[in-house]
């Protein structure tokens, strides 16, 4: 029998969730204050579950707003009927940046305040984090084990892994043993995090191959790639092949400042929307997928989760040069080699 | 890339989740009334679920009391408030039987009447349905799919999919269009139905490997297998075979009153706690595992879930019967064809 027909309450499987808490904890370096919960519903059941655990109702509870997801997490908030503030916004600027670190300000006697570490629909990621007093929440869905994790910085991070770490299925919640002490009695049982900590994620059936998919990239993560630091490395590099040609061109342009660029998420626009749908569909044709912006925005969004590889990111900047070259009558791809489109200065 | 890869928004994961659902709509029968949601938090979220759609603080919610799962989904909504009582219980004869339907009396006033249509751990399993004028939910974990469903019966039914049609990670949810306009608003969007029912079991990514495993085992259902009327006969067959056997001993005993005896979990005890750990040592030894008892009561159970077949059942009846043999003297097996082994009878 396989992992997907074999008893949860196995002997493999309870070695299974273990070892797979046991895997996260060495690559997060996280404590013994440090709770690790394989749990299911993905990072908008978390939305739900932080300020029902963690706030009663009429509590204040502070939120950053950088777009799309935060909005989600802010939504269900309020529906719950938490006193909910921002804690700093970039909506002025249409979400094109993350604020800055030094400008987020919950109110002191927020239960806690909670931010998107990185956001997928906009581009934007946070590389500097505030340290206000209040314990800080992220939703790390889209980064957390891309990069060091500092587990000093969080009372909570959590992350579906069908990013960086797995298929979809499964949420890792990291949180302080402490907060689970303050957890309000009368919660039902699957939303209250004391009860998967009880039963050590085994309270009821868990999704065992998406747990074991994940056991398995954590694995690769330490083994092959060497851990966090060696995967931030390569995802920096990856960005930054990328980004440095996006603006070394006037063909694509990528809306988001500089100092809060994704380096998971690369957001660009081309020229006009009838380039765009030709862009989209020759992309496909070329096997480069999911290179459409989210439906909320439109536009383009180039994913480098943890499973590309420099030689994809190569390959996406070959295209879109190409690409280029053959829409911009006179300005032949930067990186051509052809003997007929000899290189020349971008805007020439 | 698999199906474990592609974006849940893209047309092949839109195509899997809505064939999964036209699968299951022809394999119950179900009408243009009957909504399919595909969630995640298996059997156990659903508890929560019901009540806060269902009922407001307060209201008359009535539960069918038939043992371990009965009364998990019992506590989940005391814990919310709601004013359960029990329709019908059958804790006076320790679960060894299912109510009969002329004895479940949920209040007029109930806004559901609650049930375990097979329990898992006791052996038990509805044969016949109440027709009380309240609304019925059914949590069918453990036989959805093993037999033919009356869509006409039932208000709302509920299945993970992890034992009779998939792996685990998915739940499988029928409920009345009309029931969706009586959800309060203000719950959180991952617990209110319509958040799901709105996109399509899509509103945040799906387990799409547990969901695609599930529309495989659904296929095979109607056209390998026949169709649920055929499903229904061979797991008649297995069970029949095993149920025969026990009964034709004294030396293995089945606690469960016939007229309520599981068609998918056979129950059934040893004569001393010596010869169980014996008996599923030896079983582990012959390939047959999980015939432990649920952690809760011990003794012995097979399942017989829509994957076993009848030859694993032969086999099953075959080592019972070996190993009874062995263990009473002067008794050969029954079944047992070695020359120095005469058939004798039961008893003897």
């Amino acid at each position: 029998m396989s992992v997907m027909e074999i008893s949860h309450r196995a002997p493999e499987i309870e070695f299974l969730l273990a070892d797979t808490v046991e895997r996260t904890r060495r690559l997060l370096g996280l404590g013994d204050d440090a709770e690790v919960l394989l749990l299911q519903g993905g990072g908008s059941l978390q939305f739900c579950l932080i300020p029902m655990n963690f706030a009663a109702a009429g509590d204040p509870v502070d939120y950053v707003d950088t777009g799309y997801w935060a909005q989600k997490s802010i939504r269900e908030a309020r529906a719950l009927g938490r006193d909910v503030a921002l804690a700093a916004s970039s909506a002025d600027q249409d979400y094109a940046y993350v604020p800055d670190a030094a400008s987020i300000r919950p109110r002191p006697s927020a239960r806690y305040c909670h931010l998107i570490s990185n956001n997928t629909v906009e581009g934007t990621q946070f590389h500097q984090l505030p340290d206000t007093g209040v314990p800080l929440i992220a939703d790390m869905s889209s980064d957390l084990m891309s990069a060091p994790f500092d587990p000093d910085s969080w009372a909570m991070a959590y992350a579906h892994t069908q990013k960086n770490i797995g298929i979809a299925g499964v949420t890792l919640v990291v949180l302080r043993r402490s907060w689970l002490d303050a957890i309000p009695d009368g919660l039902p049982a699957m939303l209250d995090y004391r009860t998967h900590s009880a039963h050590h994620s085994n309270f009821h059936t868990p999704p065992t191959f998406s747990v074991y998919v994940t056991w398995l990239m954590l694995d690769w993560l330490d083994r092959e790639i060497g851990g966090l630091t060696a995967m931030g490395a390569i995802n920096r590099q990856k960005a930054g092949t990328l980004y440095d040609y996006l603006d070394s061109t006037a063909f694509y342009q990528c809306p988001v400042q500089p100092a809060s660029r994704s380096l998971m998420n690369v957001v660009f626009t081309l020229p006009s929307a009838d380039l765009l749908a030709e862009f989209l569909a020759a992309a496909d044709q070329a096997g480069l997928a999911g290179l459409a912006g989210h439906r909320s925005i439109g536009g383009c969004r180039a994913s480098l989760f943890n499973g590309v590889t420099q030689e994809s990111v190569d390959h996406l900047v070959g295209f879109l040069d190409a690409f280029a070259g053959q829409h911009q009558p006179g300005r032949p791809g930067l990186l051509s080699t052809q003997p007929d489109s000899p290189s020349q200065p971008v805007n020439a």
